[in-house]
């Protein structure tokens, strides 16, 4: 996994961090934070924090206390060791887009499905970029809404070997994904280490709602990997000023935090933030501005504080409604800001697409070549003696080139950063390949990855487990078996290319 | 003018710095320098430096004593005293593209001339974010060679108010950039100011040419600020090896500035570096990748303990031959390397395309964002009490919005950055609109601000003045008197409607 040795950029003073401390401190203590859920009031109020209604006023003491309970870093463990990844410190943990309702793929723009969730599944898994599909890289809407959640987390259990997100759409899916993760890891490894993350956002301002209770309780009793991440369009959601949506952020996820301490002490949370600006004349989110990237430089030195993990926001963001110019400068914005701000756990490294309504197969692969860049320049350069490469000068002296200099004919095959997508292709060998953007070239490298995966092995009895537990939930769920799917035929014979003849057969291009 | 507060990135420890140290000094004193010119070679020789043939050996110490002798910022002098940049310390001062062969409008892509070179002028002068229309932004290859840079030199003395460059394509054409300088600010000023400056490149690996040399020497001479730029490309002018090249571009440039204090002690210089890779499988640059990125973030580091003011090498680079998302992404990451690293001097901020070779009218408008949110993000964010905006959070409570909040409503207009070339816009108004991408946007943009362009007041004695040296020296460099040019009609009446018109009339769109 990568580490970024690059120390983060600092861009608050020691008087701001206490004024941005201060304000949370008084949010929390005199506007209160509303929770709709009576078993949440009930236990806040148990552990001695005032509540009127269905606010709570919190002591910021108290919140810092629980706080101090979470632990600075973790392992977040995958069904394959080898892809374990450990939140916190200098490393950080890519994923893909998460949660568009519509897909791209080139000129096709239309509502996803199951198969678009399961093509960015072999996206994630194929790509050593990304650590984690996620949970939800897009939304399968062709599934019925009560069982989503099944063939979702079925399709992460099974296209991925690698960590995944649990279901945070209701309490139910909580639970379920749970029982899954029990199928796959065991009830005593899920009982003691975290196996799944969920991501549970506020309902802005200073509210967390019944549905994202429900979640963060089932998950941190658990003892599940809780991300707490307020969504702030500011102007929005929270005042148009940036400070004042720290102090926001930070009042937000430290109650959340607080409360997942106060039900399982030692929890693993992680400290999550996504903020970013609105279009005032339209009121339309806008993103890769100044003001998200600054709010994601403070957030992690405000993160930093607490000692927590913590999740920027960014990824690639931007409002583009096209694979052009501004998707990538705005996503190149934001997600350097996540390597300048040290984040830990960054999601929507691939593929976010018009202000995340859409995911995007193409931005996916203009992504990697972003995020492969970003990598390689946060990781330090090592300069010693040898490295100085003298006699490479002595040899080629005054005027000369070094194409065929001793040291170069030993380096030159990996000496440098090799895109994926960029071309370096002169204008008239360009235009006689039919002048290709990057859109219609990261088009055909998306879909030569696609066809090329295969599902990681997979213990049959544990698959059996997941079929016959999703089946068995879906009736129960919706009244009705699920839909035949591709990928129940699959794991029914041997992986071949004759499983992917069908896959290809089938899938929109 | 722009001043970048935040502490720049620190990518080499003590021990790399002191080894890329050792790495200059032996390369200047083992493998020398080689100076095609006797002149500089008397000079060098002059001041106690070992010569054979073309090579100098230099002792280190006297190149490092020289180079302390530079100033560590000095004023850069504009025709108009608002337009003054001062070059050095945290300031940033942004230039666009220089150089190309080629220009890029929309579709059309062709060898440029005077007319493009005129319209770079009018949008480097129409838009702030431009300190400077820098001296060539694009090769205005309709004019004979031989008198080039004056109707070059015109055209940024009369179309912009700002600081210019002085042509260094041969010394005749530096010496008539001095008389034109001289004209313009008078002889005493030019005598005591820098009010011009030049960018030499050396002829990498370790040779100073001829032309650069009379440059270097002509403009050093008459204390004008002399830029010195290696232009390596790693695998053709310098090792495959990123500390290799940073030192061997140290090397170039302080034996450089070293010559220049030795004419002229105390002449403003900038330290320059333009690094990057070459794609090994076919010998092309390739820009925006990791090493040209580490490259930057090194060299401040290194020009900042020789105390110089320092050009990065960046700008918005990219290898791309189309406005598309490699183009922005390449470029935002070398620009955004640019303000990391704390560049005081950054040519090629908007228009560069195709590794250099294309100027593109569109590409400016895309850089143009991505410079507006760098500099936005750069800039300290203000964190105090009031900025809390405590009140709001008390007006709108639990899960309302702060679209009506009093707060939002005293700051909505002008709360957050607005793009100017970023769409917000929701995928449906988009369509209906023609679904114009970033690049279709972008050409509007340029062209409307072209089209608005008036050229700044010109005392018509100087302007006369320039007119007259530009025919004299043309006929004795061409043997002929130069094309009537737009630019001199206009002269000759009130700049009004009638001169857009014809303008706009003889541009090819």
């Amino acid at each position: 996994m990568f580490v970024n040795r690059m120390a983060p950029a600092e861009v608050l003073s020691e008087e701001a961090l206490e004024i941005l401390d201060g304000g949370w401190r008084r949010i929390v203590r005199e506007v209160g934070i509303q929770f709709l859920h009576p078993q949440a009031l009930a236990i806040l109020e148990g552990a001695g924090q005032r509540v009127e209604g269905e606010t709570v006023y919190f002591d910021p003491d108290f919140v810092a206390e629980r706080v101090a309970l979470a632990p600075s870093e973790f392992t977040l463990h995958a069904r394959n060791p080898e892809r374990d990844v450990v939140l916190g410190g200098r490393n950080m943990v890519f994923i893909p887009v998460q949660g568009p309702p519509f897909v791209r793929r080139g000129d096709e723009r239309r509502v996803a499905g199951i198969e678009d969730f399961e093509d960015f599944c072999r996206l994630a898994q194929e790509l050593d970029d990304f650590d984690s599909a996620g949970g939800l890289p897009c939304e399968p809407s062709d599934i019925p809404v009560e069982s989503r959640h099944l063939d979702s987390v079925r399709a992460l259990l099974t296209l991925t070997d690698k960590p995944f997100q649990g279901s945070q759409s209701s309490g139910t899916a909580a639970a379920d994904s749970l029982v899954l993760g029990e199928i796959v890891f065991g009830g005593e490894m899920l009982a003691t280490k975290a196996c799944m993350y969920t991501n549970v956002n506020a309902n802005s301002p200073l509210r967390w709602d019944d549905r994202m209770l429900d979640s963060l309780l089932a998950y941190g009793e658990a003892g599940q990997a809780v991300v707490l991440t307020p969504f702030l369009l500011m102007g929005a959601m929270s005042p148009v000023s940036l400070p004042a949506t720290l102090a926001q952020q930070l009042a937000e996820t430290l109650v959340g935090i607080a409360l997942v301490q106060t039900v399982r002490p030692g929890c693993p949370v992680v400290m999550g933030g996504f903020l970013s600006a609105t279009d005032m004349q339209s009121g339309a989110p806008s993103f890769g501005g100044p003001e998200s990237l600054l709010g994601i430089l403070a957030s992690g030195q405000l993160a930093r504080r607490f000692g927590l993990p913590w999740r920027s926001g960014g990824g690639a963001l931007t409002s583009s409604p096209a694979v052009d110019a501004q998707a990538a400068y705005e996503g190149t914005a934001t997600m350097t800001a996540a390597f300048m701000a040290g984040a830990n756990l960054v999601l929507h490294t691939g593929g976010w697409l018009e202000s995340g309504l859409v995911a995007s197969f193409e931005k996916l692969v203009v992504d990697l070549d972003i995020l492969r860049t970003l990598r390689n320049t946060f990781t330090p350069l090592e300069v010693d003696e040898a490295s100085l490469a003298f006699d490479a000068h002595v040899e080629v002296g005054h005027g000369g080139h070094f194409f065929g200099a001793a040291h170069t004919m030993e380096r030159f095959r990996d000496c440098f950063h090799r895109p994926l997508l960029a071309t370096t292709q002169n204008f008239e060998a360009w235009e006689e390949a039919g002048s290709p953007d990057a859109n219609e070239r990261a088009g055909r490298i998306w879909r030569e990855i696609v066809d090329r995966a295969e599902p990681p092995p997979l213990d049959e009895e544990i698959r059996d487990a997941i079929d016959v537990f999703v089946e068995r939930r879906t009736v129960e769920l919706t009244g009705r078996a699920p839909e035949p799917r591709v990928l129940r035929e699959r794991a029914a014979e041997p992986v071949a290319a004759g499983g992917r003849e069908r896959r290809r057969g089938r899938r929109a291009r």
